[in-house]
């Protein structure tokens, strides 16, 4: 029998929601390892909702819950009835959407507040010793929930011009927690906590490295599940 | 110099647009492949906006190029712009999307129309004799537009209920084409006409198998590009 794994989105399309290339890759590599993958978001309106084509909010209206069921093909739950016993990990991809709808750090950054789902999935699996995996910008979750924890969103200064969001770093050490510098085919593995986290679209990077960058993170934390 | 491939959407959402999975693969195995890629969809309003959550329509409306733009994170142009002697290859994605946004399968079937800038584009590059790769229910585009030609939607029998779709093969037959019975993990490639299809979410299977048959697609595709 696969692991049970939870996938959290925050929508769908990466100003505004999930990154879609993050979520699909995460989807196909548990496939592979033979997980049963259950997908949740919150049923919450979004902050925006920005036109991908120009890159700028407009004034519609749109729900997380019903964006992130095109990701999940209809096939997807209210974040809300979650039961952290039913699983055996949580995975969270990124995309501007963790930053905006998970929680506020697209406008609070480290004094930013985490929905209360979000923030009572992430508890419950880590007091209950299940490993969370995350990526992209979602490693700030961890750094706000969990004071002391180590993650990664890259590196600490913008290497070759690939990680223009260098400065995330900064704030994640800000909140007492340890930033761990890799590349976008590694994952840092938090032992301790069970955190297993990867940079993916934080570093410019073609989409297969980031692809298979997501790939470790998974296969990481189906490890330790 | 990897090879030029346009990629074209149909929006972003399996149930009124692109396939997101679909598309997302065939961008990972272009990536790795090392093609260089662009990405187009038609500037016209969706045939209609689906609820993914309750699977029904709503009262939206959206356009396809501006949704497209969240599979291709805002890097995509309109499809009239699409100049074939700028390309090696084009491959569309599936998704209900290309049956209502890219010609009128879904109401029509093989009386269907084809978007204009969808068939120039496909006409363009079978002229030129340069490469076409579709998956899911893309086939029906090349059916309808190169009778006689070659595709595979899957199988023609819904086998271990894993093809309920399979009376498309028959209308394709009904155009004058041949209809290939293949599994999800292949392709089929039409040489003459230099089509390559694979049925991908015409079946129903592991996401990780589906990615694999879109990989063949692609590479086949490459190979004759």
């Amino acid at each position: 029998m696969g692991k049970r794994v939870a996938l959290v989105l925050a929508g769908c399309g990466v100003f505004d929601g999930s990154e879609i290339h993050e979520a699909s890759a995460a989807l196909v590599h548990l496939s592979r390892a033979g997980a049963e993958v259950k997908i949740f978001a919150p049923n919450t309106e979004q902050r925006d909702v920005v036109n991908h084509l120009k890159g700028s909010p407009t004034e519609e209206k749109r729900n997380v819950l019903v964006e992130s069921a095109r990701l999940a093909r209809g096939n997807i739950q209210d974040l809300a009835e979650l039961k952290a016993a039913e699983f055996d990990a949580v995975i969270f991809p990124g995309g501007f959407g963790v930053a905006k709808n998970l929680c506020s750090w697209a406008v609070d950054g480290k004094n930013c507040t985490v929905n209360e789902h979000v923030n009572s999935t992430l508890q419950a699996f880590h007091s209950a010793k299940k490993p969370i995996g995350l990526c992209c910008i979602s490693p700030v979750l961890a750094a706000k929930v969990f004071p002391g924890c180590e993650v990664t969103v890259g590196q600490d200064k913008n290497v070759d011009g690939r990680f223009p969001d260098a400065e995330t770093a900064s704030a994640i050490a800000e909140l007492g927690c340890k930033h761990i510098c890799k590349n976008v085919n590694e994952s840092h593995v938090d032992k301790a906590n069970k955190i297993v986290t990867t940079c993916a679209f934080m570093c410019k990077a073609p989409l297969h490295e980031i692809f298979d960058g997501i790939g470790t993170m998974v296969q990481e934390v189906l490890k330790l599940a």
